[in-house]
């Protein structure tokens, strides 16, 4: 069955900076579904501005896999649509947090911390090293990545330890960072992903585009077993005490 | 220094039900903080009646380690001190929730996961088996303890996967749950126990006793490294791009 | 392209004892190979009476995932051919050890723990819970399934923290093991799974079977990155110092 | 009771090159010893030229932390001796691998994983950050210290998923290593640590003795439970089948 695929995107500072709407001229929405095209997914996409955030109960019901990029506009998204989105990923939808999708509503509320750092704007180089090379979101990569420009994330990153540390970045200006970091919560795999500033054309680089697609593919749903909640008889006889 | 806890217990069952009053006439949290008399620690206690429930700030800035009983009552803890305590958590303050402390708002707004299991009441015999021998909240423990009649909980727990599993019961009825698991956020360490349900006299038990007491060692914070969040100048010197 | 399994069994008992014999007419490999025969993988088997036990360069250069069945012999594989399992795991194949396989040299060695137990013979009832129903080697199963007869094995195990726990059983004399655990070493994803004694026509069940075709599906290697081991040359230039 | 100290050291650059004898004129073993001595433990030292490496059983017996540090004889320690340091820790020794302790035959066997990384002679500055800020290993630092100059070691380090990281090297040349790292077999806690090139006074280092003092203090043993391995009998009855 084919994955289905929501990307979701506040969709903010494209309307607002004419050098972000000239980087994505789509919105990041469009560039990210755009490099999801070529992977044999379904792909939709929703922002902060559609009725209900562009997810409904039925949007979620029917999504495998929820990419989220948010920066400015995180206090903005509803506590109800929040809500719904992590009740999802417990029951097993994919969610792949990108660049400050790690401040969000849904991702912090998944995590159980306040997902702290230290930043940097100004542009610097990120060295994007695989500390994981046999894990699948790092298929086909080469050991490092180069991202010309962006805003730096320093560590201490202030999440639960990971399932699985993938990337960690090395920056210019002094600074190292758990750039890739998978979670399960519930049946739903999570992958928060650091690279992503709207003020650089980091979704239109080749790794980065890949890295998205590996993530997508790790984070679809698998089947599970069926499970029973709540009050249940005995299977073995008790005791009268 | 001392350490200093806080024993918080929602305090109903014992005004409610002559049985449950009987078993503990002091309340949970009074057989909980007698548990602790002998070690050395300074001991206060709480409850959901008190003004604040008794978790204001100044209480919880003094407290190292919370120890939490809660059943009936979870949803009537206030979402401010909810906060609260998962706010102190991530700041070092340890956490031992006591059985249904595990659905309590911080509890599960800490693991980010629905804390669903199956349970069955009636009494019937629990196992609770060390499976974690080096981990220190099981000092002084023999590779099993009994409690002869409890309420059940099965698995699955739906909680993330632990940092480490220490305890898993096995039970009478032909289920088995991980009944000791311990787990971080920020610098927080968290510990949740199945036992003590508020029909039995399970926290009048000598090696219930010693867990608690055990896990209140464990999560006791300790000094940690200084660090810095939020915008910083780089180190090294950064080329003009 | 096909995943190419190998199903290796020391394959003593089957020679040795006619019970054995008459359960396992093919050798437990045999009924390992057949609940593989639908699965669209490649299947070959070897024995520890083969030359090099079957498990020669060449074979295990071929081989994704290597299932494992040892008991009485663990003593007799050679260290040679243990130490090369263990290589090629490290360089991405998958490993599922089952039942005593946990006490084979490879299965020891990736641990580096003594994978001690306590056990117990004489045919009782054994009941794996599902503990992680998220996880892929549980698709398709229900909340647990039960062997009718089989050895006990009980905690503590001494293996290290999985990275995930699977399943964990229930035993009729009144144990709990943790039964199906994952981890991972270098690029090798390995599972080891408890029940599988040779007195009990245990891999003629269907669950068993579906969990046994599941661990080789999830073990089977992915591509990941390229990677560089050694001595290699700056990448930023170096202050003479 | 004191915590008793073996400082193990190759102790065979100090002897070859006068240079590194210049840095460490008590040898490595003694600058750690020295490092030590406020701690309130006590500490002995021992190296390969001794009588079984200075490691025999009853040394063993009475070690609570084993403090390893090797390079260029890695090879040269007999399997024997290994094979006890590693019995040793599974039984609850604590185990500290500096530098290329992480090569050392002990720490390889418990981890089952090659170590491998990527290195490079020649001098640069290190930045060693803390990424767990609430690990005891990291008691009273600030968030990062420098070596000014040291060899560098980089990523992808193969060894399992830590059970914590918690130091993250950045480097002048442009890599980035999880410097150091904790893991428990069986009842030992394990601690590898990164800094310690014999070319440079790095064990001199206030914040590197700070964390060689802390890692001791973790990984101290601690009382746990008493547990049984082998056959049992049961528990409950079994029904005859």
């Amino acid at each position: 069955m084919t994955t289905q695929v929501t990307v979701w995107n506040e969709h903010v500072h494209e309307q607002e900076d004419e050098a972000v709407a000239e980087i994505y001229p789509e919105g990041i929405h469009g560039a990210l579904a755009d490099g999801l095209a070529d992977d044999g997914v379904a792909v939709r996409t929703a922002t902060l501005h559609d009725p209900e955030h562009g997810l409904d109960r039925s949007t979620l019901a029917e999504t495998d896999v929820l990419v989220w990029w948010s920066h400015c506009a995180n206090d903005d998204v509803s506590d109800a649509v929040a809500d719904r989105v992590v009740e999802r990923v417990q029951n097993g939808m994919g969610f792949i947090a990108l660049h400050s999708g790690k401040n969000s509503k849904p991702f912090k509320q998944l995590m159980g911390t306040s997902c702290g750092i230290k930043y940097r704007h100004g542009g610097e180089l990120e060295r994007v090293w695989v500390v994981d090379p046999g894990h699948p979101i790092t298929d086909g990569l080469d050991e490092y990545f180069e991202i010309p420009a962006t805003e730096m994330y320093g560590e201490p990153y202030d999440v639960p330890e990971p399932d699985r540390t993938v990337f960690t970045s090395w920056f210019e200006g002094g600074e190292v960072f758990r750039s890739g970091v998978c979670y399960r919560r519930g049946r739903g795999r999570i992958f928060a992903f650091r690279p992503g500033h709207e003020a650089y054309p980091i979704f239109h680089q080749p790794e980065v585009k890949r890295v998205v697609s590996n993530a997508v593919a790790w984070a679809t749903p698998t089947e599970g077993a069926t499970t029973r909640e709540g009050s249940v008889d005995p299977i073995e006889s008790i005791e009268e005490t």
